[in-house]
């Protein structure tokens, strides 16, 4: 889920003016106005693409006649050496462009990878696999949008479009049940209620208070499966904290519905993405 | 180096932007308005501190009056557990901030932490160690920064204040000597003019042509000791292009000057931190 | 729900940029620099007052140490004649910002009022009460803010915290089952799913393919009445189109839980305030 | 009078992006990307169209290849059913344009309806009917246009393109002379200066101090009447304040050149505009 | 005439991301923060003052507390030597803001210096001396203040704010007395309509059609002179085109009522100001 | 050296919203809409032409079909009666978008037909002359282009491509050498050091702390030919502050390399520069 390339340019304009700046000052003294030429993405190492479109609109925002054929798609797999995006047009904005676009797709192949091997690890699971908030701040659109490349869910894009009651929220209002009875009279009719609890007694009363979903927030693994049975499926429940690929696989055996992990996006390292050009 | 506050507060408002939307829809309904609170952000694993002014700015930004006190500066350690900042002000700005706060202090800690490691290992060494432009779109300034705070060095800000010539400059241009002549002419007297060459022909031609900085571009080990011994010293010498923890002590030996490395910043994991919120 | 106040200054900038433009030629030549008074915000009409923060927001924007009295508060109801507000400070930045602060409160006081006049209406009623999409361009914020303050409730904010799945949506999935199934899974796990329906076949596909909640669109009373029993209390029932004071009793007899119309914001005639200025 | 499209673009931007954020999580998963239909908006009650560009201009935003054709023009009437614009474009395009293309259109054809109305009343006289700055917030340029579509001429634009002298003024210059002569040495040669009086003795000083048009503030209709004999053609005079559809032919018999109704604009309701999407 | 303070920031704003961008890379690196220190801005040449307040908050936009006194005002002639301001407060942000503040200063000061020496050679007559649209773009709202600082007066802020008919719109228009006719018509009563004239023909036919102004255009002195005899008083009369301190003196004898000037704005040299800074 | 033409078009945006805000009054009554002509951009006066691409800009950002024919290229001599460019489009776009165009092609011409003629007086001098960051707010990009378009250097873009240490950086670091050493720690290693001198015994100073290049500020043609002496050619000598076209053929003769002068830029008057317009 992305804005519409029209509302979402101030991205990619954002970041050509923070590498341009007043001038490419080798680039605009160096290669004649008007030359063109064709460039190549390339993988260096193998890898889930991701952002390929995106990748393409920086070249546009330079050139707008830039033409632009991708030699894959979002979501297949590269191996190193495969081109992933062929470009013509005027060299300028291919070498002033370059840097922002590999960027981006550096970035966004990187988490598209890393998500898609966390997946394949418990790709006998029922259990969904989320990402959390814990993005760059200013590309969280781009980067959920590359978790779910990879095959993983999202959770909530941000503080508006879902409720999650954790401890702070409970103390104010004097207890779980308060908290959900005014959350339920505030919110859309469209958004469900989740609470964030740390024991037994917690997910009794986010259960009373009707919570929607009930997130075990970073509990051991057999305090999960206890949970589990005590929800007996009565509403969905969401892990938090802690997880890593280690555990990841016990965790799914829980029973749980949902995991979210913030090393989906947060810790996922840049993959190698090069860029030849030539007349 | 970053852009003074009032000029940088532009991160922030889109960052909380991304986040906030149209409003919190679990704070602004359960917390009640007026509250006040205590908040600690807390180191969860061994780290270097980076961002923690930028983190106060991001609270500040939703409570102008939000009382901000660092336990240690940008450049300390900490451990786990370790206070590094604590704040006291509007209960629901604590919470509307603290995600944002804490996705901005995570990646900059986690860079300082990541290029500290790295200059350790070869602080022996006279090189200098760099940054690249691989850094994520919208946060160059303060990735930038959150290097220098590990102890490595920056290169070019961006397109705008250093030459650096490359194979499709020197095609365009006809050769090195053109392609150097036609920058001496064009850029400011203060400016240093930076030739990637990739064999030992073109590290003459550089030489000849009056290049500051020779840039030798993905050479082997032996390659880099022939180039630094052809170019005796006359000019300062960077090495870049596939460079990580394993080759780096080695290059270091080669008499090189300069080491620059997109890793520093591409793909150094987040840091564990998280904010306790109370009365 | 409205964006922190820091988050929201866009509005009263850009209103106050359309009014005020490269100056005001009355105020800034006739208006001695420095010149401070009192000014009076006044209810001209029986009203329930909504938007006094904005209100004085915008005095502020132009004074910063405008001092602002509230005389009620949002939500109160308020006779002819009744003082809102009282301001002291900079005269000149009371006289620039009075409309737009005026055009604001008046709006929104304007829906406040009439949104409290049908929830009194239909007061012995468990329906809910629910605004539309249907705001004025820019403000939606502010206006889902005065619903709320009118005493009815909010629907979604907008295209992103809410799936509410249209005959289009089915004709291009080609049937609600496979509509239902994609955005299940395309969804976070805290956003519900809302499927718009026209007739009994299509309540009972909803109902199969396990829609969170049902729109009843433009059906007659007895349509509702029947969809009603066909539902039995399986899922919220939600009816829209075509909703004014005259239907609005006997739509709330048919047992639905939810009513959604579109006037509560776009046909609020505003009301009737004004301000006084003296020294 | 708008901005020339290519000036007004922010409009349309922050309405789209208030209205779909981070993504219209419904069309965006269930249409297929690339799929194309067509449109047809259709008046769903008598009214006189305003707003066909802008509302196009909303599709076009979104899809800038969206074929647009006009059924009728802006001050054209139509009757319920009558289409007014076809659309043919990216399916995705259309149904996250279409909230907003309409909230825009039936506000703007509701105030050319209750202007034209209102006009039609009062067509035997030579009296100039126009608005005030009582508009929405953001929204001035664009109401405005659809005033003159409803056949009213505009006051003010804002604060920058005339002088009007009220009380608050009057009193800080210590008389209507010195404030007429303060601000006829300010201002352009160009800008006209209006004084707002509620005495017979205020508009003998008006007279005197070479007002070019008085403006009278809140009379009785008998007030007016003698206004306007001790003005005696003088000067232009114009009325304003409690104006509605029951006194405004009886304030047109006074003689007074021009009347100002905030009405026009703060409190027409929206009319009834749909959209039908096929393919 | 200025947008006031709050809304016209983004001139400083925009100013200072030119100069600083991504930092001051002397000062930043090597004044420690926190240093403070004193400032003091000093006319290096005779000078009419002009921008003391837009030049303050320069400096206190980098730094919200430095303490700025004027040592004289806006409109105060100054000599080679003369304080102008002094600064206390952040060592950085005055080095930073320095050039900025500076370069505005000298623009406005050049510009009021400029127009005091011609209203001066004029002094004598009751001719009204004004500015053109001819001003920087982006600046246009300081330089048409610093006009009026040196003693002239203000034409049409912009396209908005007056009717000025010219060549070209009498062609599209067929002829002069429709163009005035559907100006009157389409715009505020409180706009004048200026008609742009190049023979007594014309003159004949705008008196005729009922103009409120007449303008001369690059008409000889004696033209002008026959041109003023032949509307007698009748409106007001501009002569504009060609104008320069040599033709002023004997065009103000000719009776014109306003002459305007475009070398008021876009050729005033700037004046020498420069600024000492010590503990 | 300027931004790519899509990221510098808010230069032209802001400045036609600054001309035509609301709209356009005169032109968007008076000329039917959709009507086109012809325009021609005629020289008044010999000039060197600089700012016709964004000249050209300014119309298509009204009319992007406008088509613009170039009669020159920047750097060419034009003379009286000369044209320009010549245009084809809408003629409401062409009548909106002259004066904003003529003000920046007026302004640029000036600024290029300034420094050539400097240019020309000290043409057989190995010395480059270069402008400084005495530049309109806002438009040093364009302002320097053209310098460079006139025949002479451009100096810093600002504050962060080049240190330029002064006698308050100095200061603060207790002498030339430890400021000079904390820059070289700081700055990347494609940026020069620039230290500003008065005395013979700082010029011994820096180039003993290793400056790349010594600038004499305002000091006199004597003391300046003693510092070269002094020098000897070890680093590149800058003179700055002072210069005129008087002193300037003097100073070329004292063998320094670099002189930098602030009149390039901000006393160099407008030339005149007019637009026929026609069917």
């Amino acid at each position: 889920m992305m804005p519409p390339r029209s509302l979402g340019r101030s991205i990619i304009r954002r970041a050509l003016k923070e590498d341009i700046g007043p001038g490419d000052i080798t680039t605009q003294n160096l290669i004649p106005e008007g030359e063109t030429g064709r460039g190549f993405i390339i993988a260096k190492e193998p890898l889930v693409v991701a952002g390929l479109e995106v990748a393409g609109e920086v070249f546009r925002f330079l050139d707008r006649g830039m033409q632009i054929a991708c030699a894959c798609k979002d979501g297949d797999r590269a191996d190193a050496g495969d081109t992933l995006l062929t470009l013509a047009g005027d060299m300028r904005a291919m070498l002033m462009a370059e840097r922002t676009a590999l960027n981006l797709l550096q970035r966004l192949s990187g988490i598209a990878s890393h998500v898609q091997a966390l997946v394949g690890q418990i790709a006998e699971s029922p259990v969904r696999l989320v990402d959390t908030r814990k993005t760059t701040p200013g590309l969280r659109a781009l980067e959920k949008y590359a978790v779910r490349v990879g095959g993983a869910g999202n959770h909530r894009f941000g503080l508006f479009d879902g409720v999650l009651i954790k401890d702070n929220h409970i103390a104010a209002c004097g207890g779980i049940a308060t908290a959900v009875e005014r959350a339920r009279r505030a919110v859309s009719h469209l958004v469900k209620i989740e609470v964030e609890v740390t024991s037994a007694r917690q997910v009794q009363e986010a259960l009373e208070a009707g919570a929607d979903v009930i997130m075990l927030d970073n509990m051991t693994t057999d305090a999960v499966r206890n949970a589990v049975t005590q929800i007996a499926g009565r509403v969905p429940v969401e892990v938090s904290g802690g997880i890593n690929a280690d555990n990841l696989t016990a965790l799914c055996r829980t029973g749980v519905d949902i995991i979210s992990m913030g090393a989906l996006t947060h810790s996922a390292p840049s993959v190698d993405i090069s860029m030849q050009i030539g007349k």
